[in-house]
């Protein structure tokens, strides 16, 4: 738009004639005058319609969500209706001259009312121009810029991971299948083998994408499709290397946050955590002692954790050492993928684990086989063929350093953040099983 | 690994005794003596085995692609072997130690050997860590990385487009579908619908991700899922808007290439093009005129073009306005999709069009309808039906402005500027109607 200027450098101009492009937020009609709020994506203003100046019948049709175009003076509010600290608390624009750019038709509702999770998610269009989900979204961009420069920084290099695929690391039970030109294909659950493969060009790589599981839970926890960052290095002593590399990582994104986003997680009453340099780690045989010695269950016998021992596994991690993460290392390795390394010095189990956030598992992470002759043995074992990884193998085959690496779940990690109940509101068109868009609720 | 330096960093260790892990390149026995080349992500180096300092049966074992610590003395090569300008040209390691990290089996042929395409991609995970195919996803890499930072620049916020979808803005013949508990869902052709819907949140929007074309061809220009950059933005006062926003973005891509990439340019005997100003633009009819005066062929009776005029073209812009690219404007409306924009003062004729590179078409870009009854009308001449849409039409419902956007195929901009022949070569794991790794091709 020629000579339009973003709302938020309005107060930089007091007295001059600008012109600004937005959505009307709101409009109040008061006797002869309007006032409206618009917001372009820099902020909002609030702007006033001073009697005669415009066609009371064009104003009257204007409804929230129209698109404008605006000519106005920026005018300096009098001392009593400044507001302090606000973006333009000190302006009011007012309003020469509309143009109408984009017409809304009668809507369903406000976008910021408050609304079921159903009737939100059916109305995405429109609920995601709520305050509260604009900076959702925000501040998930800001997480993955940070990340990507922290990951440039180090030397990793991004790549972009395909989706369909032919076998997968992670098994068949959880995949969705297509036809792909009479043979059967399959949606990646992870970028597993293809970041491996590509730890023998660059040693250090990562990738962000979508990633599917077909898991038919439907909780406020899961969803179909999700975002996964993944990273994997080469030239590792071991995984405590890779929980060094996510530590790093988490502060920087941290760090970001506090910089860019303070406003957003202030709208949530959110707090960004503090990283610890060092964040406490615990085997899994010691998480298992902790949840019987503080909270009285006696899971012992149990290959994994159950939600309910993360969150307590969380709450003891905060109490004893002031950290909202916490890692858990040393899984049983009969419960971990075929590619996932034993631990030499603590046999059964595995070179690796979870870090869990605000009760929640965020990332799993561990060092890999590199042997050749030992990644096939241990496909072996857990029942896989090596000739369906046959393509996967060849890296192997061709000579692999020590690496390892992590996955950690954008959206999870959006919400924990936030303090959103259900991940779906941290992913920006969830699918589950009973969605896509609107389409399946209603078919 | 402790204590590891990286090998661009050893001339400037010169004396010292440092540890390096790497890859053998290539492994030379003369007499008593070894030399080897060891690369790592940062470069490569020559290292020597004084006879008598390591056991020569270990010495023997040690073949290309196996993965080595080694423990060496930076020696400074004598004057007259010297190699000029070359990383490490004036050095050589003088190993004292050996650790093996990573063996490698025979290998099929060597990582840099000539094979054809289909043993090339048969073979991805070795054949990839070759110079030329790691150059090439060097550049890749490089590209994206360029266009985040110009775009997050100009306030485009970047956001996770769907891959599963309902249905698909560019209609479903081309479409894999698979079923979705219960239902049928497509794979993504593009992002073109939640683009657009994120107008309406962020303005300014961008998502680099896979977009799935079932398309049968098998040819050097066609693969089945592909990297799509994707931009879209709203108060626009019409295409050209577009056109300039990508102009500008290819500027800055070309300058970080200049800047990062030129040895990998060297390397293809590639030149990084010149982004004028102003990239010159026709109008289809226009550019119909020059094929039929400049190459004798008149396609004026067809309404869109075919690969030979594509060509064309590009050699004509070549030497007429010396760029190695052109936009060609204004292609007929009814072979473009539903919601292109018609032009008010061309009727008939599309409000956008494709820019061609060194004779293919790497983008489509238009100003899109944003008013929401004329974007149901076009849906319905086109035969779709706007019930299919309802999800996607909220936006329109609820106000939009008006706005336009583009799409860049990654690989073939990638294929284009290294002048590589085949799209598959800047493709990663290309994925077409007889390949997903090496699967379908051996069944």
């Amino acid at each position: 738009m020629n000579n339009r200027i973003y709302i938020k450098d309005l107060s930089l101009n007091k007295g001059a004639e600008v012109v600004i492009g937005g959505f009307v937020d709101v409009i109040r009609h008061q006797g002869k005058m309007a006032f409206m709020d618009i917001r372009d994506m820099s902020g909002k203003v609030q702007c006033v319609v001073l009697p005669g100046v415009i066609d009371k019948e064009f104003i009257d049709q204007i409804r929230s969500e129209w698109v404008l175009k605006i000519r106005g003076k920026v005018n300096e509010r009098p001392e009593r209706n400044k507001i302090e600290g606000k973006v333009n608390g000190d302006i009011e624009l007012e309003i020469l001259e509309i143009e109408i750019l984009g017409r809304a038709k009668e809507l369903p509702f406000e976008k910021d009312a408050d609304v079921n999770i159903d009737t939100y998610l059916d109305h995405l269009p429109l609920t995601l121009r709520s305050e509260k989900a604009t900076a959702v979204f925000k501040v998930q961009a800001n997480i993955l810029k940070a990340m990507r420069e922290f990951l440039n920084s180090e030397g990793f290099t991004e790549f972009q991971a395909p989706k369909l695929i032919g076998e997968d690391a992670e098994g068949g039970a959880n995949s969705f299948s297509l036809e792909y030109f009479g043979h059967t294909a399959h949606l990646a659950q992870s970028p597993q083998l293809y970041k491996q493969i590509m730890v023998g060009i660059f040693e250090r790589v990562f990738a962000i994408g979508n990633v599917y599981r077909a898991e038919k839970h439907s909780t406020s926890r899961h969803i179909n499709e999700y975002t996964s960052c993944d990273l994997e290095m080469g030239f590792i002593e071991d995984h405590t290397d890779i929980m060094k590399m996510e530590t790093r990582l988490l502060r920087h994104v941290m760090k970001s946050l506090k910089e860019n986003c303070a406003e957003e997680f202030a709208l949530f009453s959110a707090e960004i955590p503090e990283v610890p340099e060092s964040i406490p780690a615990l085997k899994f045989r010691e998480s298992q002692d902790v949840i019987k010695s503080e909270f009285g269950e006696d899971c012992s016998a149990e290959l994994d954790l159950e939600p309910q021992h993360e969150r307590w596994l969380c709450e003891y991690s905060k109490k004893k050492f002031n950290s909202d993460f916490v890692f858990v290392t040393h899984f049983p390795i009969e419960k971990r993928p075929f590619y996932t390394m034993e631990d030499e010095n603590d046999l059964g189990y595995a070179k690796g684990g979870d870090l869990l956030f605000r009760g929640v598992e965020i990332t799993t992470l561990a060092q890999r086989i590199h042997d050749y002759d030992k990644l096939v043995e241990s496909m072996t074992k857990k029942g896989l063929n090596p000739e369906k990884f046959r393509f996967y193998l060849q890296s192997f085959k061709s000579g692999m350093p020590p690496h390892g690496g992590l996955g950690l779940g954008l959206e999870r990690l959006t919400a924990k953040l936030l303090g959103l109940d259900n991940v779906k509101e941290a992913t920006l068109f969830p699918r589950d099983i009973n969605r896509i868009d609107n389409l399946l609720s209603s078919n």
